[in-house]
């Protein structure tokens, strides 16, 4: 594929929309997560009851005006890049266009309700917005270690799905449909309220017996929820632990290595560091 | 005994439905399995009220299906094993024995929700699922650092339980039955329900000083979850330390291993590991 | 004071009651444990409502029996002591007393719930039974652990304390009377409800504003509740680290020292560790 | 400016007032937080409904006397400092004039409840109380490493309301106004109550599908507790065992302390530690 074939206007907008690195392109990115913040502000107050009848024409013009700023910017994203193909048919391609449409759709008429489900699409453009983390150097670490620890936490996951419906079963033949627990998935739904000490209180036992139960549930689950924190701790203790070494200057006469971050001789021959 | 009595299509049988090394005995775990599952869902589905009385036949015939495949792996299991008594009495005999049984009692008659409850004891079967972690290699350690802090998350809950009867007195004596307390047991049910943050509210303080003893309770129980974390997390830090160091050199002479990093010398038998 | 007045038979009883190093020692606490269980049991069964009323004969005898073998053992711990008044005006002397006091005053008549209420204070002798964490080893190092950290924990506890109160506050001026806030004791019982992640749900924000300031409350405590963790489990951690160390060996001939357990020869020098 | 013209008694006065180092000075900061925790104590009873009104003399008399101490803090305050402006103007300053002005507004008239809530402002003076911390040593080590984690936490708590904003309007879509969920806020607001652990029940799933997205929610929220404790407790850990390793050696040298355990020679100036 030629590179020098495109023009500088387009590359330079490429620069600009697709990567963060110059003033202009944090600059667009910014604005940009301005627009996607502000659009699920408008999704949110318009789903509050009376809001909509009472600010209706408000609603109707920002919704035109950021459904425009969508439109443009995509648009931009097929014309600069080198295989839209590929962009149009990618996860943030595909969301991208689904946050435009559904205001073009509602002038050909259709039903509010889904075309306000589908609108509640755009809540997936806040996935952009985790790209401010990048700004933040610390996240990179905190998914490492959680990526270290997943097999661990899956496992564990595991183990207390299956707990949870063995439980749930047990508490539903126990304690009947006429407590609350209409079924085994409700049952099951019930015990993963509880060993979560979430506990809502929508079901909860009446019998003694049940009332046992759940306390040993109850008490696991309070035990438990060790084994998780247990996992990602020691992963991120031994980040730390792999990290602290930070000083990697050697001595050049003894070799001795570990040394103190303000240490000018080495604490093993005596001999200074830098020379 | 003499192994050699055995005959060749048994000891393949033995291996394909015991052992799981073999390609054939992985996809008779894996098929298990699957059935398994699908035993469970059904039982749930058929608890959901309404679903048994619609699909009566959709269920009467998967029941039977999957009852008659039980029994056949059940038979087969007693066949090709050396001592069946051992394999008919152990734990997983009996629930392999319980899981084919209410289906033909159904057709003696029966109690339909005797028998209901019988079936669910198929759940039990779900342990076997359990063995699907023997894929992953991470249950192991995360049982093993379980194992070890067992001691200490027992004394505890120990200390836990001893609380909650002692609070639960307490509480029954000052909120009283008017208030939902009506006996010690359910005021050490509803200490344990808030010591370990659950929370259901179907019963709660309401006088001033049961609130003011609800909230002492609450901060205990708030503070005293970091015991169990603490406790397991720091078994699992030394179990990731104790890993690290020891290595997997050799010894040339006797064939010990797990010699410390630095080790010049065989521990066992005094012998230098490189020459 | 003669030491060598006491008659032997007062100091075998002595031994038996208070200590627990002879066999004798551990049969009288263990048979005193199960008394205390049982009298525990039986105050916790006539709190059931109905209870009381059906068995009235069998609990009237069964009181009657712990009442007098407590009334003996009281009096056995007053002869066998050297000073009587030290036991008798003690925590546990007092308890010892309050627990028999009950069941002869009902004798004289008066008020059954008050003396329910007197009766329950026997659950004091509860501690007694934490007395068998002596008999398990790991109970001290849990103790020291939290008691190192305690001084942390409390600062942690304070903070939360002074949290909630403003919180709470504001909370009552947000939803106010109308909305279950009644006062603004009761906005920060809800408060530290909330904060500890409970969650009764017998108050709960109405107003959008409130379960705004509710929602920052709850991720606070959910954050915050990494404090007492942290804090117990690195000193825990700190704990089993000074503990790894174990095995103190020196070898005779280069005095290098960390040898694994079960090393035989030094992996330094290679000569035999013990001769 | 010229220091030595201030008057010897002004300078007392300050040392009193605003430092804690002399006996005078610890004597006028406990003074003053036992005044300011009782005035907390009568907002809070004088909100309880119905003592207002039953004790409405015993409210008045202590409601003046407080803040005519108050007022006369207020003025020595002033008085003693030597630039009063910068006081006044500050956070302290600005509260401690607030929580006099209530009482007096009182006499001139105006709206009861109003004025309550200007005297709720009283509240704010508890961070005073915070000072008392500082005369336990923990605290600051707390705070350390608190902030030490506090970009990592932050990341953290954007993932957890990113997370809740998605999942919530998901609920609001899925159970809809007829079960409670009226608006998408509301969702949002139903979501951190369940991820959090919370779950007051005020309002609850009810569809299936409700129930099933809820439950892997919870899983969720009580699988990522994790991330803060981890965090915090590897920032403790680390705190820690950077306590441990240096040494109290001192350089003959040149009084450099803090020395690796093994060092044998100064990091500092190169010489010999032991000789």
């Amino acid at each position: 594929m030629a590179q020098t074939n495109i023009p500088s206007w387009k590359s330079k907008l490429h620069e600009i929309i697709y990567e963060a690195d110059t003033p202009a392109g944090k600059a667009f990115d910014i604005g940009l997560l301005l627009v996607i913040v502000l659009s699920i502000v408008l999704v949110m107050l318009e789903s509050i009851p009376g809001m909509s009848d009472k600010y209706y024409w408000q609603f109707y013009t920002a919704e035109w005006i950021i459904t425009i700023i969508f439109s443009i910017e995509y648009m931009l994203r097929i014309i600069v890049i080198n295989r839209p193909t590929r962009y149009i048919f990618s996860f943030y391609g595909i969301v991208d266009l689904l946050s435009t449409l559904p205001t073009y759709l509602a002038i050909l008429g259709g039903g509010h309700n889904l075309l306000f489900a589908v609108r509640a699409l755009r809540l997936l453009r806040i996935f952009r917005i985790l790209k401010i983390t990048r700004y933040i150097g610390e996240s990179n670490r905190l998914l490492l270690a959680l990526r270290n620890s997943r097999a661990k936490i899956l496992v564990f996951l595991y183990a207390v799905v299956i707990l949870c419906v063995i439980m749930g079963t047990v508490m539903y033949l126990v304690e009947g449909p006429e407590n609350g627990y209409t079924s085994i998935p409700t049952g099951i739904y019930w015990c993963i309220v509880t060993l979560t000490t979430v506990g809502f209180g929508d079901i909860h036992p009446v019998t003694p017996l049940g009332q046992f139960i759940a306390s040993v549930i109850m008490i696991t689950g309070y035990g438990i929820i060790a084994v998780p924190t247990g996992i990602v701790t020691s992963e991120f203790s031994r980040a730390s632990a792999n990290e602290i070494p930070v000083n990697t200057q050697v001595c050049p006469y003894c070799n001795e290595t570990k040394h103190l971050d303000k240490a000018e001789y080495c604490h093993n021959c005596g001999n200074p560091l830098n020379e």
